[in-house]
């Protein structure tokens, strides 16, 4: 399936920092004036909204579909019998959000895309994404292997790649 | 706008016993073999997530959608500046759903679908929905009016009244 947007992964250990470097990532581009979409990947099962919520039990009493519309934004819950396929989940949000500049991937470490890595000092034998796949790293250990390095702070350097290298702006 | 899908508008004051009602009517028309899917309103800020969680944190980081999938299903959240309107939301529902058989709102006073109101023994002034829009009427008080008129427990007896009157099913 074409890819309706660009997409970058960004991957690591729970642990690793991935959250608060991906909460820098998002502020930064936003601050540049992209439409941004975060899709994350868990192997859990996930009840919509908290028990006992009016839309939690809709959700439990079999709905297919349950929205709650505030006036903030929409959550949507739908539910599938089986892990959907990452390609679907981003048409999915494409969908809801008209147009998006890039989607990050979260938590897939699969999937072929080109993705960053996350990891701190101490671990060995990382970065685990094959280089071919790896476009950064992102850590506070030593720089290894060839793909550019940089530190857990450096938000605004990872959006530069992503500008150069994903999104392809000159 | 076109409406893409039957609706019909659930409509009960808190308390009233409307959400257990919902339940019940969703298991109905589920066992009936139909794509549900249920839309509420809140005039309350919604947070996306628990407070702390990953996609909760992604969600105030900025980003325009906020996607979360697991084995059981996806929950989407877009951020609004303002109350989405209700036909954008059965849209969006739409879209992540493929196809629905039918869409119920829950909270939903003032728009002019068909609706059926939920109410308690006690109250006055009841129902308070316009004869013109009120298709039935769910309650443990005795009957007025010239809807319908169903117990807090028949989900069966409002399925059928759906089945002839929305999805004019023959």
């Amino acid at each position: 399936m074409k890819r309706p947007v660009p997409v970058v992964g960004l991957v690591g250990y729970s642990g690793s920092g991935k959250t608060t470097f991906l909460e820098k990532l998002i502020v930064v581009l936003k601050g540049r004036g992209y439409l941004i979409g975060v899709i994350k990947h868990t192997h859990h099962l996930v009840d919509f909204d908290q028990k006992g919520k009016d839309t939690w039990r809709h959700a439990r009493a079999g709905a297919d579909v349950v929205a709650l519309a505030s006036p903030n934004g929409v959550t949507l819950f739908k539910k599938f019998e089986a892990d959907p396929a990452p390609e679907e989940v981003m048409v999915m949000s494409m969908s809801m959000a008209g147009e998006l500049d890039l989607i990050i991937f979260e938590g897939y470490k699969k999937e072929k895309w080109p993705k960053i890595e996350v990891y701190r000092r101490g671990e060995t034998e990382r970065p685990v994404i094959p280089a071919g796949e790896l476009i950064a790293v992102v850590s506070d250990a030593p720089p290894v292997g060839a793909a550019p390095y940089f530190g857990l702070d450096d938000a605004a350097g990872v959006a530069d790649l992503i500008e150069k290298v994903i999104l392809k702006k000159s």
